[in-house]
């Protein structure tokens, strides 16, 4: 909510944060001001950090995860399993998986899921580039999908193994610790790690 | 929250956004995906909303309130009522009663309330600039204090009033429709307008 009883730039910052996700009206009201009230190393920081992420953050050419470099610091850790890659639907699971330390393998994200309630069909999620990545990968074995446990996430585990498996790849499903309808990059460590265990083949 | 497996530019961006009020771990780590997702435009109409806001917005030498014209518009208009002034706790409470389009008079931002349990005295809000302001001025007949109605409030309204009256100016107190202990910026206008009108005596 913007209103004619303020000065155009706080009027335009009001609207800018009111474009956010999850931020109304009377939240960016307040926000505006609370950033007009920072000093201003504070509030340039954040413009900044702004500025930055857009410019630096890309993503990996490898694995579609956001990164500043490329391939992302994943792809390139020589430490991890080469024989595991697993499908994610957003960089947020790969962090949520990351943090519990329990994953040694690689990541593939799919930016989405396959979904044509919503017009996004296999070639709209990065999935043909999981098909090439593995065509000139000799060492993975095993593709784990951990699409979240909807129906859409369901469905494209099922499209991708169906792609996948006639190459004698092994490909599995992250348990259903997580309740159905659940969202992955909320679930707490501790469950994640159970789902990740707990995998089996489709 | 800020995550070792984001890249530096992502971290940094998460934390400057979870420095804003209101806004957690979660959330900001969802908004700098979000910002990560915009087209750079968008993204970087944010940041410069806040460079602009920063270096733009100023507050009104006459009222304190915020405004990118010194004095601001509302001290400028000629249309205005001068004999009554309206004391405020903050802008958002300028913007509250002006939504309303009942109040004709000029504002005072204070900027706060004493309140001594938070070390704040009278010489901590903009007090002294009301006294000054009214020395200077021959108009203003009335002072209406529309502090918000909490302990702090009251306690301020009466300073303000014992203050000012032996000026031999009349001090009002906008009246209680508003719930004790609620607060002004969320009122509806219409109990805002009938708290307007129902101020009495002090």
């Amino acid at each position: 909510m913007s209103s004619k009883h303020y000065a155009k730039p706080l009027n335009d910052l009001i609207r800018a944060l009111s474009g956010l996700p999850g931020i109304g009206g009377k939240s960016a009201q307040r926000l505006a001001f609370h950033i007009l009230s920072m000093n201003d190393g504070d509030a340039n920081a954040i413009a900044e950090a702004i500025t930055e992420a857009k410019r630096l953050m890309k993503y990996c050419s490898v694995c579609g995860n956001v990164t500043d470099t490329d391939p992302c610091g994943l792809c390139e850790d020589g430490s991890r399993d080469r024989s595991v890659i697993c499908g994610v639907e957003n960089p947020r699971v790969v962090a949520a998986i990351e943090r519990t330390g329990d994953f040694r393998g690689f990541y593939h994200v799919l930016h989405g899921v396959i979904s044509p309630m919503d017009g996004v069909g296999p070639d709209d999620i990065n999935l043909r580039q999981l098909l090439t990545r593995l065509q000139k990968d000799d060492d993975a074995r095993e593709i784990i999908i951990a699409t979240n446990p909807t129906i859409e996430g369901e469905a494209t585990a099922m499209y991708i193994a169906k792609l996948i498996k006639p190459a004698g790849l092994r490909v599995t499903r992250i348990a259903h610790g997580i309740p159905v309808g659940g969202d992955l990059e909320y679930t707490d460590e501790v469950t994640l790690s159970k789902a990740m265990e707990g995998r089996r083949e489709l």
